[in-house]
């Protein structure tokens, strides 16, 4: 009897992703206990053993909840009754900045590249993750990259479900007789996240007619690419233009205005000023593309940006000249 | 007395568009009576009679809504009384297919392109236009270019207000005495864009605790800029790779996806090629990027793609042989 449909669209993802990553040696599956990273601990283990590779499961605790610790030996014993050659709990502690989301990915992420046997984590992030990762950066409104969404496979990191919907991981795991958790954040209003899942998505669904969120997820696999291609194009010119603290102003303008100030962020970035926004970028990059003579801007961290004989030329302020 | 500062934020964008255009000569300016177009009209009289350009109103009356002659009839007198040169209102048909709102714009923009003196027709569109634009673009999943907006400058239309909010053309024309029409069909619940403005902005203004009309903009001016920059590039890189029906596979794999898709849609659109889906192309590429002996896909307009010998030949299917 041939699997059901949605346990073969699990497998199928693992497989695609596993030989799109070239990589031989173990793999490792994170694993929640949740009905996504449960089905493709499934579909991984099954993948992985008719490949003779090991897999090894991991269940991060972050310790957040009540009965966190007993949800996290429930997801362990889950993954042994798959057949995983090793499972470990992670317990991380969440500190720091940001909001409590940030803070228990930071430490997720952190504890999951320690543990990991050498290859590839793989996470169950779904195309409805997808989307709504799009969505948030959207609100952001941080430019392309930020709502370009996440990778496949972006080592150690291997994400096989993400043209994979939600609701075929619940039906992967009905099939195969495995009970996901269900966590109570996922259901707790107070998370973005959630407020876009079960608001704002379902409103976008109905007033433009359904296809919702494949189609952010298309679109943010094709932005993936544009923006893979200019940062590629972008690392190539970088080195013919600049050369340390000079950058050849003249050689750079006949580029196009995206590919100049990837250029310029890089290089200014490499010459060890601080991150910096939009507006001083373009205002650098008129230094270039636009100039009437006009002086450079003021930048982060002391720097002084002018242009000269056709150049940029980086150098720090001295205290009292620069704003004199 | 300067002016209400909503006012002259029309005219500071309405100044910005027309220098940028490097233009002279008239400039005609679509006004439906709404606040967003009159308040348009009304900056583009100030600034033009200013620098001694002539200012010609153009009224579009679609001839949808009962009374639709009288409010153009209004439209044009207040266009008359803000100093127009010249001020026609245009009789349009709404016909053919894609639904009355993708008609009636086919309709408006021949008009007006039609009407105009020479130089750019200034549109209305404000950033909240733009942000339901790039909404609508994400709901149809079709790329990056769907999801970059509308262009400020993009002659013959010209679009000053695009980084101006809607609430400020209401307050620049409050300021200035002048009364808007209230379109109805701005209320319209059976439109896909009313119900985007009245229902998906606010609750995702709200789930994302502000800013996100703004931060639609801003992606949607990066995007463009990203996209214009690929666009650019492979039209430099076609001729380099192109002759004819043939092109230089070995040459072109050396390119990034982004840039080698774009290129094979070029040159399978100069070739004759009808639009092609997304999966077609990828199936092209592939000819070209991860060749493994395979053949080439199945093309609309009956052409035959496939690879020999490092080139990639494009031929027109013999009937009978090509699905043999």
């Amino acid at each position: 009897m041939p699997p059901h449909p949605a346990v073969s669209a699990t497998r199928v993802a693992v497989r695609a992703l596993l030989d799109s990553s070239h990589r031989t040696g173990p793999v490792a599956v994170a694993c929640s206990g949740g009905a996504d990273s449960l089905a493709l601990a499934a579909a991984t283990a099954h993948v992985a053993t008719r490949r003779g590779i090991d897999v090894h499961g991991l269940v991060v605790d972050h310790g957040l909840q009540p009965g966190s610790a007993e949800v996290a030996a429930r997801a362990a014993e889950q993954l042994r009754e798959l057949g995983c050659a090793e499972v470990r709990v992670l317990d991380v502690e969440v500190t720091g900045p940001g909001g409590t989301e940030a803070a228990a990915r930071r430490a997720r992420y952190a504890a999951l590249d320690a543990a990991r046997p050498g290859g590839l984590v793989l996470l169950g992030h779904t195309l409805d993750d997808q989307a709504e990762t799009v969505l948030l950066g959207l609100g952001r409104g941080s430019g392309p990259r930020s709502i370009a969404g996440m990778r496949p496979l972006d080592p150690p990191w291997g994400r096989p479900l993400l043209d994979v919907r939600r609701a075929t991981t619940e039906a992967a795991c009905a099939a195969q007789g495995l009970v996901p958790w269900r966590d109570p954040h996922n259901a707790d209003e107070r998370f973005t996240r959630v407020r876009l899942r079960t608001a704002v998505l379902p409103l976008l669904e109905e007033v433009l007619q359904g296809g919702v969120a494949p189609a952010l997820a298309r679109t943010a696999r094709q932005l993936r690419e544009d923006v893979d291609a200019l940062d590629g194009l972008a690392e190539e010119l970088l080195p013919l233009v600049a050369a340390g603290p000079e950058l050849d102003a003249a050689a750079l303008a006949g580029h196009p205005g995206a590919l100049r100030r990837r250029v310029l962020r890089s290089w200014l970035r490499a010459r060890g000023v601080p991150q910096i926004t939009d507006a001083q970028l373009r205002a650098a990059d008129a230094l270039v593309a636009d100039w009437t003579g006009q002086g450079g801007p003021a930048l982060p961290g002391d720097f002084v940006l002018r242009r000269t004989r056709g150049r940029l030329l980086l150098t720090a302020a001295q205290r009292g000249v620069a704003n004199g």
